[in-house]
């Protein structure tokens, strides 16, 4: 499991496009505590409004890791921004990656922390090996967000329910299974990076036994509904036992992002799924809620929407965007 | 893709429990014409009584690779065979291995292939990079043979099968998902040791478009409802897309091995689950029998067990090894 040094120092490189810094706007956001600042190089026309400190100014600071916040093109490592993430290495920093090259693949970083003494994290990647799924139920609650397609808010909705737990005392911890996910937490897996056969068993060590009044917010990923990722979901599913389920939707798709001869079911044959396959690892598993991400929706719209499917399925539904998770949270405390 | 090169030589090592050599057996049973004899240490008292060649008579007479053909303790390969296998490859032959041990771990192995020519395989691993699943629909029929559980026939019902179309004249092929159906066909791919997002993928890269009259009979893996591997077995079904089921079930069986608290579904319920997540990638998909390891029962059992099964799920019900496939071959072909 990925442990990552706080705080961070996000590092923008030279992108002139905000939505190739996404991941650095999500670690502002979400983790606005342990980011100490921003840096880039001088070309960078993006800027997270942020102080901006050298890497050798922010380990003199205190910082722990240099976070490589933008998504280069193709997911490599531009070359010319060795000498930077060499610089921070050299003043004691960690490297945080979510790109597809890998920081160990670089002598130049490799070396530069072994004379720092830092650790290079390529969060995309997992080299561990997990015992196989026990099936054994842990102690605590678990809530994992599912979806009916990728990319459609399971990790800001997990996220925000973490927030509105702790913020009604309850002791909650998001478990980050994606990168970005990984990186905001400072922990976590990378789900869809483990080898197959540990999917399960991935998820079981990610949500250890924890205190009866505790929840895990579990991170998911995929769709089961997905004809290239589903058995990520379903392992996902199975190791996390969760005694409950947050569906999260997109009313604008009709199917599968990328596979238009893969329609999307609709809510309550989603939900019957998603519980039928979790009862394997928890029969008492509930779907809580339903959380949309209405950003085609007006305002108008949105109302009529929330409250037919409310009305439909019997369930609070929110989008966290949109008044926020009060409701799923109050949802999951009410049993 | 794992490319295996025949005829082998097949490798006992010092064992003396036949149980340990079960590989050895499954090939000269289910490959015999691919297999030019066998090899072992002094020590070894298991012999499968093939003509004795060292590696490098072996591979004068045209041999390929030499396949280690025994589980040795806990799946590592013991450094005291090491020189049996740099003379084999030395002499020009590849080395085929399914331990958990990587041969390229071994820089004299690696060292003495680059002499020979020869080739490390690693067929328990998979280094390989697919794309993520498509979801196409592909020319040509498919099988795949699903369980109730692990270890109870799906490989062996696999073989059978592809041997009974054969002898139909039905141009058919075993496609390899394990890493004994990969020393077996020579090709294949180790589904359970590919990176999580690429199961569907590489279960699509296994059986790729074909002839319209053509069966691609597939080794299925894991269990729907197993609490470690269902993810496995959902990728693999999403991305073999079969037009048909066989369903193996082992009826002395009430609870996953390993997982007492993990019940076994019964026979109906486990076939509408199949089909139901089938019917992303395949919505024809159908159920065409039932493959039964009877090894617990009499005949008398077995054979009142076999027609209440018929009965009740309306399905040809065989055991492979109790009059064979042919009921399973013609319900392929029936439709």
């Amino acid at each position: 499991m990925h442990q990552l040094r706080k705080p961070y120092l996000l590092f923008l490189g030279d992108v002139d496009l905000k939505s190739d810094a996404k991941t650095a706007f999500g670690l502002r956001d979400w983790c606005s505590a342990d980011v100490m600042g921003e840096w880039a190089l001088p070309a960078c026309t993006v800027t997270l409004e942020l102080p901006r400190h050298s890497p050798a100014h922010a380990a003199s600071l205190g910082a722990g890791s240099l976070v490589i916040g933008v998504a280069a093109v193709g997911g490599v490592l531009p070359p010319h921004w060795l000498p930077e993430l060499e610089a921070a290495l050299r003043a004691g920093l960690d490297i945080v990656s979510g790109l597809h090259s890998r920081l160990t693949s670089f002598p130049s970083l490799v070396q530069a922390a072994q004379l720092g003494g830092g650790k290079l994290h390529d969060v995309r990647h997992s080299d561990l090996v997990f015992p196989a799924g026990s099936g054994r139920k842990r102690s605590g609650q678990r809530v994992l967000t599912v979806g009916t397609d990728c990319a459609l808010g399971k990790k800001y909705t997990a996220l925000a329910l973490t927030q509105a737990l702790s913020q009604r005392g309850v002791p909650a911890t998001f478990r980050a299974t994606g990168q970005t996910g990984i990186m905001i937490a400072g922990s976590g897996v990378a789900v869809d990076a483990v080898i197959a056969d540990f999917i399960a068993g991935a998820a079981e060590a990610l949500s250890p036994d924890n205190a009866p009044e505790h929840w895990d917010v579990i991170e998911g990923q995929g769709a089961l509904f997905h004809p290239a990722y589903a058995g990520v979901t379903l392992g996902l599913l199975h190791g996390s036992q969760p005694d409950a389920l947050v569906l999260c939707h997109d009313p604008s798709r009709s199917t599968i992002e990328g596979y238009p001869h893969c329609p999307i079911p609709d809510l309550q044959q989603a939900i019957d799924r998603y519980l039928e396959a979790a009862r394997l690892t928890n029969p008492a598993v509930r779907c809580a809620g339903i959380s949309i991400n209405s950003s085609t929706l007006t305002d108008a719209q949105w109302s009529d929407y929330a409250s037919d499917v409310a009305q439909r399925l019997q369930l609070p539904v929110v989008d966290p965007l949109r008044g926020g998770v009060d409701a799923l949270a109050e949802a999951l405390l009410a049993q």
